[in-house]
């Protein structure tokens, strides 16, 4: 199996993941430059909340990808462990 | 106001932020491989799961440190601020 | 629309409605009897992780059933809006 | 150990959980009347969501209460557990 989503939304995807990469360098100078402590909780938060929504778009393109292609093929096993599969990863973003 | 935690402290969490921002670079491989989606995934849910996790050494730190200073100080309308902003801090890491 | 999932599994989700009622009838209990902080803390956490769960348990059924549906039938608009539904409320979850 | 926070705020903590239990009694009569499902989750999530919440205002009332007595109290190892149990029991939270 393959990546869902268009080579344009997988463009956007590298671009978003950079970012997050950038903002870990921005938290690692705060951090050797002894910075505000809340102020470096909230860099952390923003990273946080930027992989979370990150998570979300290719999660949106799995299902109307892999998924729904599984839903059409009427592959019922291959549709429900993958939709367990969603599910599971979802819980798994909060922990 | 400098960050809390001790030097040796400040060392982990920077080898910490290392290993995520690898983590960044694993995905972003993954995704120019076209890699299973549902791989994609959870390695982004195990990288926000790293992220979250520092997030929570570093609240404790700075709950032992900085609040803990205020409380010592009597600096009430400090303290009352610090702790609010901390409760709201843990609020953004699941948004 | 209707609910999805079988008649059983609205049973089933009744009966861990009805478990929640009673967790948060104990939360109050505890809160009247003015017990220890931390406990309380713990049983809403708990009432909390058990209403997730069960928002989890609708969501799998209703990927299953409603959003399955809208694939089988073609209505492409309609599936598209369902899976940014479905993220949508997922994200919520946290909120 | 008792509850932190005034009567005033435990009156209102009250008022909130019974809020929190017509929620869940609106949310059992949605699934006997076979209502939509994306409905029936948006009133999981606002009611997640409303639990989530009541845990905040309490988590803040513990740290002003409990937790900065042990940090007047100069009771270093009380104090650290009681740190320690909030950054966990926040982690719970999300669970």
């Amino acid at each position: 199996m393959a990546l869902c989503g268009s080579a344009e939304e997988h463009e956007k995807l590298l671009v978003r993941i950079k970012r997050i990469e950038g903002q870990m360098r921005g938290i690692s100078k705060m951090i050797e430059d002894d910075r505000d402590c809340m102020d470096v909780l909230k860099q952390i938060a923003a990273a946080s909340g930027a992989l979370r929504s990150l998570g979300m778009v290719l999660m949106e393109d799995h299902l109307k990808g892999c998924v729904a292609a599984a839903v059409m093929n009427n592959d019922t096993e291959k549709e429900e462990e993958l939709i367990h599969q969603v599910v599971e990863v979802f819980n798994k973003f909060s922990k």
